[in-house]
């Protein structure tokens, strides 16, 4: 019986089919109870699904998803899902990609092409409007590199594909929220990076994401850069009064509660935590090492200033346990929930 | 009557007399649970303790210290407190320093040259061996600055007039313990600050103080300095593979139980942490945003390469509530014992 409302189409990318991603995927699939929620649109591969299903014996039997054999890998979204019913997942199946040589745990060409075109297939869904949003399984940059796709991530083939710049990666769990102004470059690059217009941007969609997520006007605190934050120019080049302190400056402007920048070590002390709701975070690490070392399992990867939805588990392909049934499913399911939330 | 056999004697600086150091220092001598490890010789000014004695309500009348009234700041310690009594709290009485006009919470020169005072006499006496070992109160560095003494901090002071060099700080806790290869420098100088020596130093000096405290060969985990530790030179300048793995090397070398250069992130995760006795970090923040994250109020700041033996609580001279009977002394007891542990 179709459901009276139709839910939101959550697309999940099934990722690299070498790593987590296809059991994580499978057990998605066995928990009914997350389908009164949304209704999941796997962009994946049925050969492999099937494989990883027999390589794991706690694996019960799944109750088959709605087929879609795929012949195209630029079709009409709208039109390929207009007839698919919205009361049982879908499973978009890229039948052309090989499966029976794709060895888990490994980098191959084919692994890492065929995780690009579930990532590319499920971005023009969700462009057109075919879908309410896009969840990814992890991805790996060699293996994509071995397929001649130099990308190092998710991000960046979002924003490309979107035509989307500039993006903002956030990181966020119940526990604490950091979105990055620099992510992947060098530590010694940061500081030529930086600039007030990125922090501005960060500030500002970082905004916007938590007051969807939270409901409430947020509290975001911007880190320095430098020990003690500078302490009045006697560590550094005086970026936090050159740099930070303006970006601070307009978002008070625009009536953002907003402190900052204070010093990194003490900005994530227990106390400060409990009154903040996101984090600006000057670079990669100073994000994402209290991130891990408060939240780990429970962070949520979210790509802000794209036109579409997308989130993402929070940790990598996992080749060293990849297809033995040991993934952990909650962080793909926190960026579920995630992702509904962005999308109401 | 006397102990029948001396107690460690183990030197409090009261610190900035405007700080909270005067308040840890007499919640400390009402502790006299504590007076069977060690004797207390506190390095503080009588009128000060009495004044901030009679600003909080809670604090019961102190029994008396022993006094040691100091009428000359470079005595010869030994013969100072030859005749002192092994069964109580000491307290050398620095008379000449200003007392009635110092305000709390304040940046004043007399504050800053009366810590500075203190810490060069117990530096004194531990390198004359009259006590067991320094354990410090905050001081200012802007009260050190008003009263021209110009050092960022205590680990300065200490090298200086214990002519050592290299120091290392390293913080530590129950919970997480890290050592710093770089400090009190900008963000943007750490690369061209970090050379394999330093890292080399780091590690021995980290794994020599672990052995004393944990009574086993430590292990050690390098962070790299790179987001994901430069994913093979992917990100950075290849300061991992140039600069921090021959440290790395060179320690496997000498038998010691380490790892890395590790993703940063990922180092300080709840798994890794437990299987880890302490980290050697490349910069300041990298090191105390999870320290302070995860052991906030717990860490002891411990100066390791000197000729003797010194602590600290781990937080400032927090103005803001000083004198107010506010201050929390669990730092400072941490850090004396830390102080007996390594002493023994």
């Amino acid at each position: 019986m179709p459901a009276t409302t139709p839910l939101p189409r959550i697309a999940i990318t099934m990722g690299d089919p070498a790593g987590v991603g296809p059991e994580l995927t499978l057990q998605l699939l066995h928990n009914s109870q997350l389908f009164k929620h949304f209704q999941p649109v796997v962009f994946g591969n049925t050969k492999i699904l099937q494989r990883v299903q027999q390589a794991i014996p706690g694996l019960n039997e799944l109750k088959p998803p709605f087929m879609v054999q795929l012949n195209d890998a630029h079709p009409d979204w709208k039109n390929l899902l207009a007839d698919a019913p919205y009361d049982e997942p879908i499973l978009i199946d890229f039948c052309w990609q090989p499966a029976a040589e794709i060895q888990p745990g490994r980098i191959q060409a084919a692994a890492g092409q065929a995780s690009y075109e579930y990532l590319l297939a499920a971005i023009d869904a969700a462009l057109q409007g075919a879908i309410n949003g896009i969840v990814t399984n992890p991805i790996n940059k060699e293996a994509l590199a071995a397929a001649e796709i130099p990308y190092p991530g998710h991000t960046e083939i979002l924003a490309e594909r979107c035509e989307a710049d500039p993006v903002v990666m956030m990181l966020t769990s119940r526990k604490i929220t950091c979105s990055l102004v620099t992510t992947h470059i060098g530590y010694a690059e940061v500081p030529q990076e930086l600039t007030t217009d990125k922090i501005c941007t960060t500030i500002s969609l970082t905004a916007e994401a938590m007051r969807k997520m939270r409901g409430h006007e947020p509290r975001l605190v911007v880190c320095g850069l430098n020990p003690h934050a500078g302490e009045q120019g006697l560590f550094g080049n005086r970026e936090e009064e050159e740099v930070i302190a303006p970006a601070v400056e307009w978002a008070r402007q625009q009536d953002l509660q907003i402190t900052g920048p204070l010093p990194p070590d003490t900005a994530f002390v227990p106390r400060r935590r409990e009154q903040t709701d996101a984090y600006i975070c000057m670079y990669h690490d100073q994000g994402l090492i209290p991130l891990k070392a408060i939240a780990f399992d429970e962070g949520v990867n979210v790509t802000l200033g794209l036109p579409i939805i997308r989130t993402s588990v929070d940790h990598g392909t996992a080749f060293d346990i990849a297809w033995q049934g040991k993934a952990d499913v909650s962080s793909l399911i926190a960026a579920i929930e995630l992702a509904l939330d962005l999308s109401r």
